[in-house]
């Protein structure tokens, strides 16, 4: 490889290392899905030990500018944007594969049983619920089918959003929520504002595609650290925080996407503190708050939205048809971010926000999710205890939500495992679509609402220990 | 000024000039809203005679960096954004003030008569049509109430826009059509896939400045062409195309906001000419198209796609609330706007398009509109004759419509007949803001559907000939 290093000037090796290989990436020398040489291979051509080589593979890795593949060495990581390449402001070249990925949700293959989907099944919904409060609002104020909303969204439907944030021990005032079109305007506004091309935020890994795509579209730099089931590995966050400095870090709380894990208030609070010392802002993205029965530790109840942007939405629980989702954030990040919105969108469906409005204030939506989560809970319980009792393993055991991350006995890859399923009629997504550069893994995300489904239970059955591989 | 031009290097004085005070502007020595030298002084100071610094000023002017103020003259213009005060990829206080105008349209001052509106009267919009669809789909699609649409929305809604375009002889395929949040989500992900920092468009002069902030959101270099009551000044556009490569051009064909001009089929014919020429895009955006009866010349029907990106909507005509609107554009291209939508809001919402789509299926729609274009016109040539009888003077009558660009007698800055709309219990806006750098103007927009108001009609009669001042 085309690196010089020099011996007198006090530098580290590895960082030579990275700073050289780095600029050979940037500089297109070495272009996307090439194999770098193997550890032994550049130890050797440099006359240095294999040492300074593993860490800066290690940390080029981390940086997501490498990737390491299974058995078989590190390659040139396919999202690494080059300016030049760039049409406008936000390539979404440099997001195909999860541009793709979210398009394949919409697909519809026939009878396919959707093990994959991100959704609970319609039959699940309250139709009846949102039909109601439909007519009402058709009834009480029928001009709402015509406005804008209000530039900050409806004012009765952020007090109640202040009620659902009080009982999560977040002290937001009314002027501190900002209504949005899902939680996924939320997490653009975030971006957008927030972020520019070259800037580096850490996301989970895993995590969902759609955030890496929206990262990477807008020309970010995406630095994974290790999901456990306690929340993000703090020792491995301040490990990186030695190196890099992030702008933002993206963290689930409850019911993470794709584990299930929620959490603990120990990791919480150590992930403020290292905020608060390293100055980045954490994105407390909590889509799937409602799942859960008794409130657990927030990031912004214990640092009430201090370096807490917190963002939620009912799109996961009511409806992703109607759009609705919400910030909090301190008061002049607040301001700028609904800047943003209506520059950009102008603003929401005053109708739409009318109807969670009613839906809030008159219990239908309490009840129902209720019963959902009754519904949700058993389905998990009986999802794990098939895959378990057939020697899969479930990524430390979630409390509550929809997701597992789950392995088959034997299978190192999780594509494997994708076409195996396709055998069952049945959709996976490999589990490299949940890791921030596609990174191969043995586990899968499924979605537990659709396990009982015979079809899934004979997969499970065929796929574990008492299965033929 | 810290200028040192050189008299030996051969380049022209004006170039000089030009180069050395962008520099003293984005490098923040001079500051927005600081007034330069005057020609004479600035003239007697580089010991050069005053046409180069009338011709630079002129330049810088065009550009969007300096702003000339009626009868004081030119200052530093306060949205130039200089790259280090970012907080991120866009910054809304470089929009500041068209963030501020678009709030103000939410603020309810009381009784106010809002002549300033951009909307048709709540009491002409059909909202029983609208009940009657939204109770047609809860029956016939109960569970779009809780469903993403699809990535380029709703098939039938598609077809629908397809067969709208076809009657004004635009002939678009299906897959050339992505259905929108509104026309606002459609400009946006026209402006975020093909604008980066630092680009050039043109817009027109006056154009709406809802364009002008989502641009100066992006970073993007606003440079106006004079609208004339034929469309833009294409004189002036091929002037200005000999020094400065625009990247994109956004024109109002129809009923212009907000002069309620439409663009003739020979200037349409000669700015696809010199996009054609020049290598740039026209962004059409016809959002007023449902107001006029009989189809005039479109952009994209002369041209098919080519240099055309067409954009229309239902937010002016049917409902701001159910946010839809629409782009279609050459299959690469849309592609690509298609995966921006996704991966920026995963979808659009899927009640929302089928209750447009029957809306447009049953004809529902149509008679709505025809109904709505008789009021609009009725109102539209009152106010006209309310105007013109009483000394106003209306820039380049309008055919259609519900706005005019008016002048009152004797006012040459339209702020101040804003301050006397005020004493009428009138909100207004001044001309200014629908300029690209707030230049001073002697127009205002009047929303001709609210003029017919007797309080309109009194406020007219005093600011005209038979008033005092």
């Amino acid at each position: 490889m085309n690196i010089v290093l020099d011996s007198q000037n006090g530098v580290p090796k590895t960082d030579q290392l990275v700073v050289g290989i780095t600029r050979l990436i940037r500089s297109r020398q070495l272009l996307a899905g090439v194999k770098l040489p193997s550890i032994r291979a550049l130890a050797a051509e440099q006359k240095i030990s294999r040492f300074p080589v593993i860490e800066a593979y290690d940390r080029l890795s981390s940086l997501g500018l490498i990737v390491p593949k299974h058995g078989s060495g590190f390659y040139v990581a396919s999202h690494v944007g080059a300016d030049d390449s760039m049409p406008g402001g936000s390539d979404p070249r440099r997001a195909e594969e999860e541009s793709n990925q979210i398009l394949q949700q919409f697909t519809h293959p026939g009878e396919t049983l959707k093990l994959s989907s991100g959704f609970v099944p319609e039959e699940w919904r309250d139709i009846d619920g949102i039909a109601q409060a439909v007519r009402q609002v058709m009834r009480t104020d029928p001009s709402s089918v015509v406005d804008y909303a209000m530039p900050y969204g409806d004012g009765t439907l952020r007090q109640q959003i202040q009620m659902r944030l009080g009982a999560l021990a977040i002290e937001a005032g009314v002027e501190n929520i900002l209504v949005t079109s899902g939680a996924s305007q939320a997490l653009d506004l975030v971006v957008r504002y927030m972020l520019k091309p070259g800037d580096t935020v850490f996301v989970e890994d895993p995590a969902y595609f759609n955030l890496f795509g929206l990262l990477k579209l807008q020309g970010v730099r995406i630095v994974g650290v290790p999901r456990l089931g306690s929340g993000p590995d703090a020792d491995f966050t301040e490990h990186l925080l030695k190196t890099i400095k992030p702008k933002l870090f993206f963290v689930n709380t409850v019911f993470h996407n794709p584990t299930g894990t929620t959490i603990a208030p120990q990791v919480a609070f150590r992930l403020l503190q290292l905020a608060q010392q390293h100055d980045f802002m954490i994105v407390e993205d909590d889509i799937f708050a409602d799942f859960q029965a008794t409130p657990t530790q927030r990031l912004a109840s214990l640092d009430q939205l201090d370096h807490v942007i917190y963002i939620g939405g009912l799109s996961k629980t009511l409806s992703s048809s109607l759009r609705i989702g919400y910030l909090a954030a301190q008061g002049e990040l607040i301001k700028r971010l609904a800047d943003v919105k209506v520059l950009t969108s102008l603003g929401g469906s005053r109708f739409s926000e009318s109807v969670v409005a009613t839906l809030l204030e008159r219990g239908t939506y309490r009840k129902y999710v209720e019963r959902l989560r009754r519904r949700i809970g058993s389905a998990l319980s009986t999802a794990v205890q098939h895959l378990e009792t057939n020697g899969w393993e479930v990524f430390d055991e979630p409390a509550g939500g929809h997701f597992v991350w789950a392995r088959a006995p034997g299978i190192e890859d999780s594509a494997i495992l994708v076409k195996r399923a396709a055998q069952f009629d049945i959709t996976l997504a490999p589990g490299s679509h949940f890791r921030p550069n596609g990174e191969t893994t043995c586990w899968v995300r499924i979605n537990t609402a659709s396990a009982g489904d015979p079809k899934a239970i004979q997969f499970f059955e065929h796929m574990g220990t008492g299965g033929e591989h």
